[in-house]
Parts: C-alpha cells; structure tokens; sequence
C-alpha cells in the first residue's frame, strides 16, 4: 500500500509557492555542480524545475570535474564571502579526486541550506534548532507526521551507512523520543531488528535487502535509497511483494526526489527570512 | 567482575605526563565555571588535581552564579578573541537561566576541547577526525579498546538522553560498524534491547535500571552515570548483583571521571600541537 506521497508532496508544494509570491524579492537557489553524473544531472533538473515551479529563480555555477580541490574550495570561499549570496547548495557526490569533507567544512554553515556542514549536522545531534537540517531526514519525519505516528514509544530501525542521510535520522528520531537502532552490512542478524520495528527506513544502496517476511503488517517501511542494476532501478526494499501485502510504503521510483527538494525549498525560506527579514532563532 | 580502569588509566596518564614534559611551553588548562554545584566543585577538583599531576597549569575563571546570559557570552567571546587563550572548557552544567545551547554555539570549535559545540559534534557525526571527540565518548571507545573488543558485528545498546554523551557515543560506534541502538525513557521494552547485547552503556540516570536478568554472561557493561539519593550514589546498573555475577562492569563510584580528565587532556595536547606546532589534520 502506497504511502500517498503526492498528496503530501503538493500540499507542501502549494504552501512553499505561496510564501514565496509574498516575498520582497524572488529568491535564486544557487547549485555548484561539479561531477556531472546521470544521476546528479538528473536530480539538479528536477530542483530546477520545482524551483521554478515555485516561483524561485535557479542558478548553477557548472565547473570542470577535473577541476583541483584547491581551485573549488576557492570558489566556495567566494560564495561564501559574496554578499549576494545568501544559501547554496554543493551537489553531491563529488569526484573521487576531492576530499568531501574538507568541502563540507568550507561551505558557510549559514548559507548551507542542504545542511551538510559540520556544524549544522551538529546542532541536529544537540537539538539546536538554530540551524538546517539535512532535507532526506527532514522529508522522512515530514512523512512520520503525516501519518499522524507519533515517535514515542515507537521503535524504528534504519539500515545504512551514508554520514548525511541516516546519522540525522536516527538523532531526529531520537530527539523526538523513538527507540532507533542503527544496522549496517556488519549487523549479525538484521531481521532480529526489524521484527519488532514499528517503522523501517532503508538507506542501503542493496537491492531487495528488506523483505516481507521481515516485517510485521503494521509495520511502515520508508525506502530512501535505490541502485541501479543493468538499467533497472532496484530499491533496498522488495517493493512489489511489500507493497501489494498491504504493508504501508514509500513509492518507487524517484518517489523520494520531489520531497526531499521541498524540504530544500524550506531551508531556502528558512535562510532567505534569517538574510532579508532578520529572523534570528 | 570490575574492569580494571586503574591500569588502563595511569598507563593513559603516564603517556600523557611524558608528552608534555617534552614540550617547550607548560599548557595551561583554562576551565570557566559558572554553577558551583556539589558535583561540579568536585569534579572541578579533580580537573585541577590531574592537571597539575600532568605538568600542566589550570586556570580557574569563576563566575557568579546569577551572571547575566550576555556577559557570560562576552566573557566567552574574550576567550574566543584572546591569542593567549588557545583552548578552555565552560564546566557544564549551567543554571537554568541560562541557554545552554546559545552558550554551546559561542564557544569557538576551534578552542573548545571539550568537544561539546556544534561543529564538533557534528564532525564526530560525519566522521571528520579535525575536531575534538568529547570526552565520555572518547573514554568509552578507549575501554572498548583495552578490551580488544572490535566493535563490527557487535550488538551494542546504549540507554540514556544526554545530548553531549550518548549521541556521540552511538555516532563513534556507528562509525566503527556496530550495530547500535539507542533507549530511553520511553522504550516500549528496554530488556529485548539489553538481552541480546555485547556491550550496554547506560547514561539514563536511573537507579538500578539494568538488572542481571536483563543481560547476557558475556555482555560487557559500561555505567556512564549517578544519582545521589539520601546521599547515596546510585548508579544505572545494580552494579553489586552483576559485579559479583561475573559480568564485566566499568567502577563505580566516580571510576569514569579520572578518564574522562584523561581524554580532556588528549583533547588539550591535540590543541596544543594544533596551536604551537601548526599540525593541521
């Protein structure tokens, strides 16, 4: 059974659409790409469309995937210095040839509305709320609360080993009172967790890891992560048998993509308000 | 069956002692505290006692008690602006008039070797080793190691609420492959967590939460935390009942505190070579 994402999704979408026509000034969300994937490029339309599509202007800073870790921290620096520029976003992955980390301790944790940065990941873990949180987590709760679940008392599992998706997820959870455990590809006995879940987040990058009979009926399963297999998108999740079970799903495929760049637009406003009105929380 | 932290720590301290009597400057420990609470005076003492054992001077900025918020962010911010001051710590906690999180966001990441500020959580999270590790995560690690435990395809359960312990703990843990999952108060079932655990760490501040019945022989249990009750310290675990059962169990009363120093003290050298010697990992 179908998690209705769309519904969720649009309602978020008319909200964000509507703020921003009341704003002074139209907003620009600015994206460095540097590795041109078909993934990345993918993904980077699809935020320039919703971006667009909310009445936001999109700019992307395109540099060489050759370029030297040097010269892009440079250009970050000068983004981050440039009083025009008050948020943007370092798409993700990056070419092997630069350190990731040294990137995300670059970027202005001010300006970073994907919330990447050390020290924004941090205020998640301290629950300081001053900051941005990554969007894939903030989409998953956006999900847990339309589903009207309350985490108390709930025991939650995720599987994955990705810093910025599943490190968030399990503070936020924990923040809000959820008993999470975190598995990985070196946990024993991966069912002895998801047997009991009340909710199951996939965040692996391993096609069909999580079965149905792992599972309870009641369980909700929200699959983040796919791989792509001889041109066949697979998730973690065994979709299909799940899904027709009845058990309660995030849809595939690209499901994930449209919430996770509404809560991109979120941070933006978020930022936009701190930079222009001079909300400080 | 106590774990014998005496050894594990003055094998730590006497490492420590011998790096810094090779240094060419005497470190100074600036420690500024604000609530002169019982436990804090205490562990204050032993701040200081450890330090000068060490070789290193301490430096005590008292404060009043009722202080205003924005001084003791002024005061802060001298620290932060003082070339002389290279590293300090703020004595947690504070009282309650103050934000401790506003507090948490002024203490400049570079300086703070308590490891306690967003940035340098949020490095532990993302697995950037350039920041300071707190340092109750850091001790636990340690005793993990003496134990030659390797912490993949462990089960480790962590139960407790503190910000600035277990969450970092789960992270650091994480990153080594373990399976983890965190508790607390509101844990539909805490025993179904516990029974099948290697390792539980108990950070909650509950009395006698964790019971002999509730672990397995071969479960290695490190307390984190006390409560006085009628002037009895009272810890997490029962700790007699799984002492004399055999059971791996870290000391109490106060056995952690001479560690956690210990780590403070790895955190100042690490700062020190940072400052002094301009080593930038």
């Amino acid at each position: 059974m179908r998690i209705d994402w769309k519904k969720i999704t649009s309602s978020i979408y008319s909200k964000i659409k509507k703020e921003i026509e009341s704003l002074d000034k139209k907003p620009i969300l600015w994206v460095i790409l540097v590795w041109k994937n078909p993934v990345s490029l993918r993904y980077i339309k699809q935020k320039e469309r919703l971006a667009t599509f909310c009445g936001m202007w999109f700019a992307l800073k395109q540099l060489d995937h050759n370029i030297p870790e040097k010269k892009l921290i440079e250009t970050i620096e000068e983004f981050n210095n440039d009083r025009n520029v008050s948020w943007y976003i370092v798409q993700l992955p990056l070419p092997k040839h630069i350190d990731t980390k040294k990137i995300l301790r670059t970027i202005n944790p001010n300006k970073d509305v994907d919330g990447f940065s050390p020290e924004n990941v941090g205020k998640v873990m301290i629950w300081d709320n001053t900051g941005f949180i990554p969007c894939t987590p903030l989409w998953i709760i956006e999900i847990i609360k339309y589903l009207d679940i309350n985490p108390e008392w709930k025991n939650i599992t995720v599987i994955g080993k990705s810093n910025i998706v599943w490190k968030p997820i399990a503070a936020l959870l924990m923040n809000a009172w959820a008993t999470v455990t975190v598995c990985n590809s070196k946990t024993r006995d991966i069912r002895s967790f998801t047997s009991g879940a009340d909710i199951v987040i996939c965040a692996a990058g391993k096609p069909n890891l999580l079965t149905l009979d792992m599972i309870k009926m009641d369980t909700v399963v929200i699959d983040v992560w796919f791989t792509i297999v001889d041109w066949k998108i697979l998730w973690d999740a065994d979709f299909e048998n799940i899904d027709i079970a009845g058990v309660q799903i995030t849809p595939v495929p690209f499901g994930v993509w449209p919430l996770t760049v509404a809560m991109l637009m979120k941070n933006t406003l978020k930022a936009y308000k701190k930079a222009n009105i001079g909300i400080k929380s």
